[in-house]
């Protein structure tokens, strides 16, 4: 089995290897410019700050499908210890145990490869056991903050969530970017809003992973076109899943990823952003989603914020 | 062995118990509106962004000290695994175990308690290992955005790094705002330099740990009189260690998180931070630095940004 | 809500409170003695070697249920690096993250307590988060080899598996014990069989933890009766689930634990035993079942060998 | 770089490559056969135990050189919970993190590879992240139990500890077989004692991992000689460290594990079974030493008890 035309034609248009010079590992970030960010800042007019990350608990989306991805498991290591002796100041201490990719995270340009290749054509097997991933690790992401626009797609096809078997395709975009009011540039994050989310909200686990709407194979196309900096979404598969194309799994994952050199995001609460943004009427924003900086990792949990 | 007059003296100046009701969790995060986030936004005006968190990594600022302060602990759980066939795109995951107060991070109110009482009058045993802190967990701070002043007090001070026995006093941070010239208003977050992180930069592990510069006794009562929403630091202890008063460990803990309500940062690396500032001629900017929301924990790994 | 007179009843009759010393932590490991050990080394006359453990993996039993009992999560932290330089021998290492109590296990005496007191009336409040159990933690149960009997009660009933709804009686050891050939004596560790592990080895996960047979509240009398050292058996919930008596949750936990000081075992595969001991007509043996020396735990993943 | 003629020349000599079959997993386990059960179950005459295993703590052997190999980490995740409501039996549980490798331990045949391959000429990269080692992963060594003999070193050579730079050699062998007075057979489990485990007990944990003594390059051959099913010590490094010859790093590990097909544990305390051996005046006892059965893990924690 290798990869079907299809997916190659599209790759071969949305490629950025070198398009930062050969050292390059952090691909579509480059796009963040400070004359971007000093426009972005512009966009905070009320002041309003919505946190987009799901509360890092035992009960999180991972329903044990993926053996390493494992919800968060936090475990407090002293309570109210009075280490310094009776009487003293106590102090409380907890540890946690996590799959990087199990809750509201980042993916790095590491997290996927195809062909034995990752972004910039490095090879895969750069990615080892003992210093995890020696180019483009997440800790090589460190100035995520930029422009962010919502893509409420789900508002602006006029309904609350997406079907499952829904592929969010260009055209979806355009409709959300004319509902936004504000056209994408380069450097922007997009957040895609399908509602799928609401599944896992409402204590549905299983159900939320899949069937799963998503992005299109044909989207990337479109981000490549507006020279998006970032994407992410509220789903846990981030691509439509089960896959548009039989056998061909995670195409956007590879086309993003490996490709472009773009990050992409899973798993973010979109709700109150956009609610907010309906009621402010706009749907631009500082957006602020800094990495934990895990050395060499390919994913990090992501704790967003939007400065509307 | 009791808390000393001395302590209680200050926390009696200091105390917010109340201040913004009784059903309060997160104390002087209310400071932070919508009208000071605003102005916050104003202070980029370069678009530069400086990271101020340290590496997550094996080799951290933790040696052993403190049993479940634990050094994050990467591992790769798949690496370029084909999970969906040979020839299909191949995925990389990774898990961390860490304590939570091990890296660049926050205290949550709850990470200490005194006399058995927490932040607001609420029973130090209201933290369970079953469900970490009923009160005051670090999810409960969910939207730590506001503008930053640097208090570069080795600069004002004249020196590239503090001598471990320094004890930061009031007239140190009346210097540095000085320096800053600005004035640290209701809201703001503050981050004090004492450069002791350079010694970890060093490879000089055991030695950034004590004896450490650090905020002295003295220096929350005129964080209350500011009316700051959250200070952090570049040590590993915060204030200083070993302490001024004979038996008196961690009151600045106990006075910032209990008693006044608070939250304090700790291992933030100020140095490019401050390079940064002393080129622009500005020490105030939009400062990002939002909690993971571990659900009942009493601290976190936080990755801050200053947009100048 | 207390516990009903139907419990405290039993508690008295089997109460072994001061029995081996005020101090003791072990409880009726006490009746594992040289003498005992001697006699169950005799019973190793095949040479057969039958390991009891389940397979150590991330699909193991637990399903979620129980927040902190999670499945192990196994990681390679290296492998084949070569740390000394190319050409060198390669080293391959890995970690893990696991529930104490999430696979084959022993239950240490403070895994559970009633009334505010463990076993041999020491207070519940001497477990910390700081130090774990400081009395009668798994580590102070050193020696857990005994003579071994296998009290098949699926064979003895004339069944492959007990119903879900069945709670092992005294009559349904009694008619076990017959099968066995052997009278139960003081310091033996008993098995009891019911099959139900066969669930879980069928892959369904979710009908192996309930409902399931397991042992009635009137069993720790007959086991009290005999002097018995230890029991393990092959369920999750190791007692009836749900129980026999309304709102009575884990009273066999309870008299054994707390009351008895008797250790117990959970997930024992039994399968391949029973099929030993059935094809060489005996079920007696020399059982090695070692407690991981965890300091201050309350549980312990136990890899147990039946010597025939 | 590649390993130079010394070591070929004796890994020729040892190599047990086949004879068990080409789909043999165990090597010399297969050693242990049902009548040298029997024979060793004969050895237990006192029915006195003595556990081996180190305490399972936080300030463990390790002190952070090998990144993965990390001490265990205990937490509560449960203390006296009343999970099924006030006045309810009340649950403790617990969680722990550790390397396999970090305390008392077998390595499986798989813990070292080299010039690209692992026992009975598997390739190396039949471990993977995803699923550890496909061969000779420590869940496939069931059943180590067998006769066990002390070979004391450290007293046959009349002291109490070997010094740093105390290659044990074939010659210390045979004295230390002569002093047990009996003759180590097929089958057997040899534990040589060099007392190097005093220098952890004493809490020098930094001193204990080297300048460490160990076996000799020379001491696999007469382990081959004797058709050893297993090997065993009281050091971190297992084998001399800094190494007999410059550049050959850890030739012990590769004879035995690669070579031979010979599982082989470290940080095994042998102090308390010297006493008892010289007490009783015999060396030899059955071992019971089971690995938990982590799926394809290099490694395992183990709590081994002799029985004399």
């Amino acid at each position: 089995m290798s990869l079907p035309a299809a997916f190659h034609d599209i790759a071969k248009r949305v490629n950025n290897w070198g398009r930062w010079g050969s050292e390059d590992e952090i691909g579509t970030l480059n796009l963040i410019t400070d004359e971007v960010v000093r426009r972005a800042a512009a966009e905070v007019r009320t002041g309003l700050r919505v946190p987009l990350a799901l509360p890092l608990r035992h009960d999180g989306v991972q329903t044990g499908l993926i053996p390493g991805r494992v919800n968060p498991l936090h475990a407090m290591t002293q309570i109210n210890q009075e280490i310094f002796g009776p009487g003293a100041v106590a102090c409380s201490d907890d540890a946690v145990t996590m799959g990087l990719q199990a809750a509201t995270h980042w993916d790095a340009l590491t997290h996927v490869s195809h062909s034995g290749l990752l972004y910039n054509g490095r090879p895969a097997a750069t990615i080892t056991p003992h210093t995890g991933a020696e180019f483009s690790g997440i800790d090589k992401a460190r100035h995520i903050v930029s422009r962010g626009v919502l893509l409420d797609v789900a508002r602006a096809l006029g309904t609350d969530r997406l079907d499952g078997a829904h592929a969010v395709t260009p055209e979806d975009l355009d409709a959300a970017e004319e509902l936004a009011g504000t056209r994408v540039r380069a450097g922007d994050i997009v957040l895609v809003r399908t509602g799928q989310v609401q599944v896992y909200l409402a204590g549905k686990r299983e159900a939320y992973g899949h069937p799963s709407p998503g992005l299109s194979i044909r989207t990337p196309e479109w981000f490549h076109a507006r020279d998006v900096a970032a994407v992410a979404n509220d789903t846990l598969t981030f691509e439509i899943f089960p896959p548009e194309i039989e056998d061909l799994w995670l195409p956007v994952h590879a086309l993003h990823l490996v490709e472009m050199g773009m990050l992409q995001g899973q798993n973010w609460n979109l709700e109150k952003l956009s609610t907010a943004c309906g009621e402010v009427g706009r749907y631009s924003f500082l957006l602020s989603a800094m990495p934990e900086p895990f050395v060499g990792a390919t994913g990090t949990p992501v704790a967003p914020v939007a400065l509307l």
